[in-house]
């Protein structure tokens, strides 16, 4: 979720003064400590000279197999689940991840379901980058509507031809995020997912889920599995329909690309014996090395716990203010978990000229529901990340948003609809 | 070129006694130093706290300007040749540049032109794993055949349609080698490289040139240039024919995942601005400052003197052995750089074969030329590589070699077609 112009240092200095609601990204003050992180996890990592060739060499296929056992322990005890090592593939990130998932599996032009709303930019990637046809499927409170999922995959699956001719096990795949999602910030329930991966296990369909928002859990008791938890089996042969996409971007650094894709080892497999993969060797394998030292170290863990309560104090604060300021008319759900806050606005409000008015006159900005809908939907809703702006501005910036949304409904063009 | 079983630590215990001529990467005698150089490169990265949040946040996407300042300033040195840091583009790898050029610019199904023989993966990625249409084109003693390469311009530039049926301001591309190339170890002559681009140009054709051994240069007088010095122009909105494919895996260590795409500033351009750019940032943002001290502490040239000085004795010592011991009726070109030398054996030789006895027999493994070519030629014809082994293992490699074929000369297999 970066942007040329939102990360240029230039650019940092220029716009000083603009609250940023909009990358879902961490904002200097939650990447405090990364510096002292790296020196030390790359002082161990690099202690013992025997192993010069095994760092700087292609690393393997799947990844590192030390960096993948450092993994596994540190998800499980975040997920509260029993994750293999073995499950398990390096990426260069959640981005690469997709890019390697959707490309080898994949042919072009071949249908890709993904939920209205979504990601703003995971739609443009499949669609316009890599030539998918992009099916939207509408989204209810608890995720994407199964009803009219499965008679979509119906209508759509007699087009895929027989299996000979499909690429991978599977002739389509879905986008998703139950946990935390994007731009929502909802959670879909368990007979939910495992309703989700009934339907995937009968229509042949992969399950691409963004894992990338799990660990950030502000509510009460555990967070909620992962959807891949429901795709388990006992048979040792099942190739699963389910691939959890999990990345560094926002638990450590977006700089450092590092990922990992999780799924049934037989799977994983598939991945990881690519050509491309042979080619590259592991995908980021300098970065996992150093990384696998910092879980090693225990500072991963620290550093998740620092930023997560920071995280937990904004949303309350967020949330607090939304409720305090909002005009009627608007509403907002509460997030547990995650960075985003969506907010409903009368319908007569439209969410990017109000975008407008907030960047050039109030000095916020954030991103507008239309943006995050392949039907061009939800015009009159926008997203709110807590990840990037300082604690201390939330509460400014709602006021600023809401300034905003006076002033826009002040205008002639809003007068205009109404 | 990494295989899970090349790399992996078990193989390399298991296997200690096996003479390694198959893999283009660095051995662990030309990897030394790396360790020494990233420590020092890395205290120098993370000195300054300020940039932190810059440097661990998602980078620029078309890469760290400051990276790119150095990247252009060492390869204007190493090239002989002027380098623009406009021009650069970060990628995390060789293979990443190929897959990022070939899935963000053309469509699955399109044709794409590889020289027959070719890098034995480079067809296999784009083909099998990424669905392009894979169109062979004979090469000689000077590279691929313009002719022939023409009159297959002709034939398949209709069959893709008018423009604005084509995702990028090309309907295919050339994946090529000028310099040094693999398997073949020959580079093609100015007039030929300008006849290629003259061609690029008439037919609306990228030329993708992978220039990842040119700075191994061992001859008298001064490397051949890149093909991309073929392709500049007075015109600013010229947009180029020509990327060229570089990365640190060779000069440096496979294992950091970084390289860059060099073209004209309007079709990095492009590059720059796919989504999946925009979502990533620099495609590997953390490596790239840590490699950009590199190059600034005079680490990474040294580096690069220290090894292609030993190629350059390894190369000598192989075709000196090569000239000594290899039977007659083998020939093989005297490569002027980079790590290959191939050599033509009879007709009645199957080089599969012949790899069987080689590394069962006689614990020495090459890459036959089979692997190499789209249209399965070149079955007599096998790719020694010079970079993996270490130097005082040349000579004792090709005289398991040479025993290998004379092994194999004498088996009743070889007896039945003579």
């Amino acid at each position: 979720m970066a942007t040329k112009e939102t990360f240029d240092e230039h650019y940092l200095q220029e716009h000083g003064d603009m609250i940023g609601f909009s990358v879902g990204a961490p904002g200097p003050s939650t990447m405090k400590g990364c510096r002292e992180i790296v020196i030390q996890s790359t002082n161990l990592a690099m202690r013992d000279p025997k192993r010069e060739h095994l760092i700087f060499q292609y690393g393997p296929q799947q990844g590192d197999p030390d960096f993948r056992r450092e993994l596994a322990a540190f998800l499980s005890k975040e997920y509260d689940d029993h994750v293999e090592s073995d499950n398990l593939m390096v990426t260069a990130g959640a981005t690469h991840g997709l890019h390697v998932v959707a490309s080898t599996l994949f042919g072009e032009g071949m249908p890709v379901f993904v939920e209205d709303p979504t990601f703003f930019l995971a739609f443009k990637i499949l669609g316009s980058d890599l030539g998918k046809t992009i099916i939207p499927v509408p989204t209810g409170e608890n995720g994407v509507d199964l009803n009219r999922l499965e008679k979509l995959f119906e209508e759509n699956r007699k087009k895929a031809g027989d299996k000979s001719t499909w690429k991978s096990p599977f002739w389509t795949m879905l986008y998703t995020m139950t946990v935390y999602s994007n731009p929502k910030g909802i959670c879909s329930s368990s007979e939910h997912c495992r309703n989700l991966v009934e339907l995937a296990r009968k229509y042949d369909v992969l399950v691409f889920a963004e894992d990338v928002y799990n660990m950030f859990h502000f509510g009460e008791g555990k967070a909620p599995p992962r959807l891949l938890t429901y795709d388990k089996s006992d048979n040792p042969d099942y190739i699963g329909c389910v691939l959890s996409n999990g990345t560094f971007s926002k638990i450590f650094a977006p700089g450092i690309r590092l990922g990992w894709v999780e799924g049934n080892k037989s799977l994983v497999d598939i991945l990881a014996s690519s050509y491309m993969s042979n080619t590259a060797g592991s995908y980021n394998h300098y970065t996992s090395v150093v990384m696998g030292a910092a879980i090693q170290l225990g500072l991963l863990s620290a550093h998740l716990d620092r930023i997560s309560s920071i995280y937990k104090t904004r949303m309350g604060l967020m949330c607090d203010a939304l409720n305090k300021y909002l005009p009627s008319g608007c509403t907002f759900h509460r997030p547990q978990g995650g960075f985003f806050v969506w907010v409903v606005m009368p319908k007569t409000i439209d969410a990017q000229a109000l975008q407008k008015i907030a960047i050039e006159k109030f000095r916020v900005v954030f991103i507008d529901g239309e943006s995050t809908s392949v039907t061009g939907s939800y015009r009159n809703c926008i997203r709110l990340s807590i990840s990037f702006s300082d604690t201390n501005q939330i509460e400014e910036g709602v006021q600023r948003l809401v300034k905003s949304m006076q002033a826009y409904m002040d205008s002639s063009e809003h007068q205009a609809v109404q």
